[in-house]
């Protein structure tokens, strides 16, 4: 008998879609990317990285412990920082009052903002890994947005588990829908299966979609009434990767500040987006026993993210530097945004619908159904041949045979690209966009 | 039904068992550790990683790269450099030869040490962890030493894999005992479950032992005879996080360079014990398929060590820093080695047996058999009580129905504790152990 090398699960851990584009990428020297989900280059603050780092390593009383192994749950200052930081966005000003628009408005349990359910990981992808690890075998159910982030299909992929696409609104997923999709497992016998529902719930990649606190409350309400029938939690789990690049409108409690999320509510954050994406420390907020599972199971991935890279966070968190940095940023990403904005409204053809973020890094395209936009496509090809790029649509979306997956979307962005280049690849791309759809009559 | 919140693994994750070792030395503040595996922190390279972060964020053009997303399989010059490290390592001089003592003599394929198949990781733990991922399904089974480092045992546990323990000698496998396992697993019909060997192959944790080139060409020979039967390769995966920690003798080849290894073995390094523990980066030299199948989970893990980090190493490889480091580094490890060696030849009684490393950072004594050392023992319990900590050598080993567990075995570190503390930490040990021995008559 001739066995496979690698266990299932290295044979089905699928290569990276976003490989294939990198590659591309790499071939074509003129290429002007808006697929790349990097940050913005010139606003990285390698000034102030120095200088904090260079406090930190100062002398051997503060150096020696940042360049020495911590404990696997993280350096305590910087679980007690952010943990702060987290209850200040959250809740304001009021310590523990519940956010206005939930409806009811009684205290929140001050313990959700405590640093011992804090986590520090190595980016909040490590945080969406261990999570899963923790929670779900082979086989379970994630109810996930439709579309959603890529990287966490393959990690479903890679472990086996299967996906549930929930439709997603301007504001966040679709409730009505939810809650079809919950009453159609309990038929089928498979509402066990369930573990958690997975929401990126600020300018949500790939779509920019912003999830509403009354639908967080909403969503955790459907999940409770579910819960009945599973015989065990269904999480929620928030992944706000992207919470502290907002450049308009008001942030949005996390679902951590509604009623019934105490024991219900993971939460993933990360410092890695909004200051440098080369120092990956992220973090998660954990009720039990997720938050101990998720402890033990750090301890055999790494023993602890590096205590060099949560030093620099403590002095940047402590500073104030990392406030003035995320400030910088929104002002940079906002200008970004709006030239993208600008050259949407001056180079797309009219049939192209697209919406708008309020932060992160993506502006969301639909082209008209029936002119697909995968990297087969002629509309990719020919964007290609033009030298720019975007994400397809198509590789943000579950596999889930209750519904056919789009295939006419594009998720466009302004992190990486310069300003010039953003408006010269919106350019490439709206001729090509206006030439096929002069062509094909549609 | 009434079903678990967590995943099978998230239920089988065990609490490290050194935590409780941690809490206890955390309730006594005169205690002494000779438990921890920590580094010397007087020795950490605290002016030096300074001014090497402050080189690689001294301006946009090198800072940027440093603060930026990188690749999945690490950053190209620090794969270069590393494998041209590993390379100089295992070949010394002659760039393709095989070293001596294997008793043939031909080229080393020099594509084994190409910097393609090396990948960085967040530490050699993320790599022990991705690789046994990447191999290993539920039910399978590992070659572990006997004893071996506990960690890797929880990722077992956790994993829901079996361990078969193989006899240690001074050089390393008894070959025989490793024969006659095979031997036992092909009768049984489970040899297709072995998916590899693990080895902590330098100053090996928690022994001390280091595997002679001898053995690791031996191992590699008799995997191979057994594969015939099993249908897939059985990897040799090759730990050797202690291997720049070495402070006598000379430096062993690593099983890359033996005949036959190009395809079998994995090679698990890092850069962090010997420089900063604080700074997490490690490598592994993997062959295909796993290569590519490690590059892919480690996507879904994190997408890219830390680039920061990764650039600080660049930049100390590159710079001589590093091996001025390692080599300081040598001198202070083989004082601390010696100061422990005095006290354990002044204080132990002549009934302990204790085994001296060549490097690294442990001690490994054997005390006489009825003699229990774990943590309920009255060892144990004496050594707290007298504010002295060691390992009891029992959490070391694995759970192995073939064998009953040895339980009177220490593992004594003289990393973390000055030499001052080693002295008096070892007189304390000494007095208890001579006092339960006078009272026990053994």
């Amino acid at each position: 008998m001739k066995l496979h090398v690698l266990s299932k699960m290295g044979q089905r851990t699928p290569e990276p879609p976003i490989s294939w584009l990198m590659h591309a990428a790499l071939s074509r020297p003129k290429l002007i990317s808006l697929a790349a989900g990097f940050t913005d280059n010139a606003s990285l603050p390698v000034a102030e990285a120095r200088a904090a780092l260079t406090q930190v390593l100062r002398s051997p009383k503060t150096g020696q412990p940042a360049l020495q192994y911590g404990i696997t749950a993280g350096d305590t200052t910087l679980r007690q920082l952010t943990a702060e930081h987290l209850r200040k966005l959250d809740l304001g000003g009021t310590p523990c009052r519940r956010p206005k628009n939930q409806g009811r408005r009684h205290a929140v349990p001050p313990e959700i903002y405590s640093f011992e359910r804090l986590l520090i990981s190595s980016g909040s992808q490590q945080l969406l890994y261990m999570t899963t690890e923790a929670l779900c075998d082979e086989g379970d159910i994630v109810l996930v947005e439709d579309p959603t982030y890529f990287v966490y299909l393959s990690i479903l992929q890679s472990r086996g588990l299967r996906a549930r696409a929930v439709r997603l609104e301007r504001d966040g997923l679709d409730l009505a829908h939810l809650e079809s999709v919950l009453q159609s497992l309990k038929r089928t016998g498979e509402l066990w299966r369930i573990k958690m529902i997975y929401l990126v719930s600020y300018f949500q990649n790939p779509t920019g979609v912003t999830t509403s606190f009354e639908k967080k409350y909403g969503i955790l309400k459907l999940l409770k009434k579910f819960e009945r029938d599973t015989g065990h939690p269904i999480y929620l789990l928030e992944d706000a990767a992207y919470r502290g690049l907002r450049f308009a409108g008001r942030d949005v409690p996390s679902a951590l500040a509604a009623d019934g999320a105490a024991d219900r509510v993971i939460y993933a954050g990360t410092f890695t987006k909004p200051f440098a994406t080369g120092a990956r420390v992220g973090y998660g907020v954990l009720p039990e026993p997720v938050f101990t599972a998720v402890k033990h199971i750090k301890g055999n991935h790494d023993f602890g993210t590096a205590n060099l890279l949560q030093q620099l966070f403590v002095r940047a968190l402590a500073s104030g530097l990392y406030g003035q940095q995320v400030a910088r940023l929104q002002k940079r990403y906002a200008h970004k945004a709006r030239v993208m904005k600008l050259a949407i409204k001056k180079h797309f053809p009219p049939a192209v619908e697209w919406w708008e973020p309020e932060g992160g890094l993506y502006f969301w395209a639909r082209l008209p159904r029936g002119l697909p936009s995968g990297v087969k496509s002629k509309v990719f090809q020919a964007a290609l041949k033009n030298d720019v790029l975007y994400v397809p649509g198509e590789i943000c979306y579950a596999d889930d045979a209750a519904r056919r997956k789009p295939n006419h979307e594009m998720r466009i962005s302004f992190g990486s690209a310069s300003e010039d280049n953003i408006r010269k690849g919106m350019a490439r791309l709206g001729k090509v966009l206006r030439k096929i759809l002069a062509v094909e009559k549609i």
